[in-house]
């Protein structure tokens, strides 16, 4: 270094964004909005429109929850989730639940059983050492119960002010077993939907116990690692079409990507559903759609009707499947297009969501 | 639901701490502070005393920089890195490029190439779209010159004020070669250690855009991937023994955790020790100990001297090597210490840090 310090040398703390036009259009083209991270319309643009193009490759473009990898000769599914969950307690869980049993739910909805996750810690400057102790070991109960081993973590922190607490992340890793292909783009006309239990749950347990929401509502979130309800449906038939966990943007958002990415209708009956009475009066109090709201211990998945009354047996016969039922079918009509048949007889379109309803929920 | 709610049935939002005491000693029991993410003693007392007993495991308690994994019979490397560097864009790279080459260097520290990244957003309401963009861009361009495929991700939003802009966190997964194995605990008293190039130039890189600290230093962020470096000096032996980069903490930490890991010493000879000189005059106004200042292209090697002459040819041949020299050696006297000789011929005791110099630097 010269003795005078030449300025002009300096780099600029953040280069000149003035010319800069998104490569194709979003609906909020200027900030990022809360909607961005909702799961909906919002967030699949941008990953279509910014992060698609700019990463590359094949497999984020695919609408999966987890990606399919070749490594070694071993085919391994592969996923990551942060978690941002306000608060970080909540009736049936935490964060350290969450960030478990999100990502072995991701990897099991291609199939694969978790094996090894990885633990990322974003943690505020002032946040209390006994409330990460007890995250840390809702993360290591929660794994120890999905039968997955926490191999790698990271720690950083950031000042008061700019963060919220804890946030987590988690990345996964899995063998997908051989002669399953599970993936959205599998739904065929034909398949029937199942749903592994009642929905709404993790959402509305989340929502009552929100700062300046809360409410008496009694009903704890589902949270809950899926790995061995698949392989309870997996010993049926590996034939399984697609499975999906409805988690941000709810049941609707799960089965309209699917529509979309199968270019397939789905029709379902409103009134084999199963919402519990008491998330339909709290969502009924808030102006919330069940059909919308975040679950995290249930799936749904397109069986091929051969399969499908066996396949809805054994997921019955499993603790985290008793309420397993049948909600609708795959269609050829309306492809792209999710309708139910509601209990007076007539027929609405269930939209994909914009943004979200409830931000933070996971 | 009843319709009267009954609020004694209400969770509460979080659970009472009031009997809780850390299972051991932490020099900073009650509060998360700064340097529990500065990759020094606090954040080794965290993983130790708090993450380890909680998640259990065996892979968590070593200190490799990333896990070795087994998995469908192939032998893999799996590691974990958030990214919080402040600001996002600095002299000679961004969050983008951290993200990639950070996972990436962690993966070839055990031997791997790096096959597959996942990639975690934690963006802030109301940051740019373009500045999103741009860093997405930086990663893909990462990716692609580190020749790995960002496989999987995630984004979640969280409100103005709960985040600084962009976190990102990543995830990576490649294959460890056969006959490779490297790892902290084989340093071997005899071993040559050896640095791929001059230090400290991140960590400067970083700090002279600093809002309130900007100056004029011309040092760019030496922010690069290593996989074809580590491949190169595999190329000569299989048998190098310890790899690290030193990241977080500088070379001190890295060299620290590696004689403590092992119970080694390491002896340095400080007219070997490579510092721009451009570092050492920014170190010398900042008060700064270039040996602590934190690196993204660099690492540091642990080699039998049967082979320590031609790996480091091969590094020198390599453009990322080119400034690589041979700092020192690895000694049965003082294990868990780290001692250079200095240019006037004494010696002194290089410590392992307590927290961090500078916050947030990756």
């Amino acid at each position: 270094m010269s003795e005078t310090t030449d300025l002009a040398q300096v780099a600029p703390a953040a280069p000149d964004f003035s010319g800069w036009t998104c490569p194709a259009p979003l609906r909020d083209q200027e900030r990022i909005v809360m909607g961005h991270g909702g799961g909906g319309a919002l967030s699949a643009e941008l990953v279509e429109h910014v992060f698609a193009p700019a990463f590359g490759g094949r497999v984020l473009s695919s609408l999966a929850d987890s990606a399919a990898v070749e490594l070694g000769g071993a085919r391994l599914a592969f996923s990551t989730d942060s978690f941002v969950v306000r608060p970080l307690f909540f009736p049936g869980g935490s964060i350290g639940d969450l960030a478990v049993n999100g990502t072995v739910n991701d990897l099991a909805m291609s199939g694969a059983r978790a094996a090894y996750l990885s633990c990322g810690f974003i943690l505020e400057e002032g946040v209390e050492m006994a409330v990460v102790a007890r995250v840390a070991e809702a993360l290591g109960a929660a794994a120890r119960t999905a039968g997955v081993e926490v191999a790698t973590g990271d720690t950083k922190v950031v000042e008061a002010g700019r963060g919220d607490g804890i946030y987590l992340n988690t990345s996964g890793i899995g063998l997908i077993p051989q002669g399953v292909d599970i993936r959205p783009q599998r739904a065929t006309p034909g398949d029937v939907v199942l749903v592994s239990g009642p929905i709404g749950e993790h959402g509305v347990a989340v929502l009552s116990v929100r700062e300046g929401l809360e409410f008496g509502v009694g009903v704890k979130s589902d949270c809950a690692a899926l790995g061995s309800l698949v392989e309870a449906m997996l010993a049926v038939t590996p034939d399984i079409h697609v499975l999906r966990d409805p988690t941000r943007g709810g049941l609707a958002s799960a089965l309209g990507e699917i529509a979309v990415a199968a270019s397939v209708g789905v029709t379902l009956r409103e009134r084999d559903i199963p919402v519990p009475p008491e998330v339909a009066n709290a969502c009924a109090i808030l102006g919330l759609d069940p059909m919308y709201v975040a679950n995290e211990g249930k799936l749904v998945a397109f069986v091929p009707p051969a399969h499908a009354e066996a396949v809805l047996a054994a997921m019955r016969a499993h603790p985290l499947g008793a309420g397993a039922a049948a909600i609708g079918e795959c269609v050829k009509a309306h492809p792209g297009m999710v309708t139910v048949r509601t209990a007076l007889g007539g027929t609405r379109v269930v939209d994909l969501p914009i943004g979200e309803q409830l931000p933070r929920i996971c």
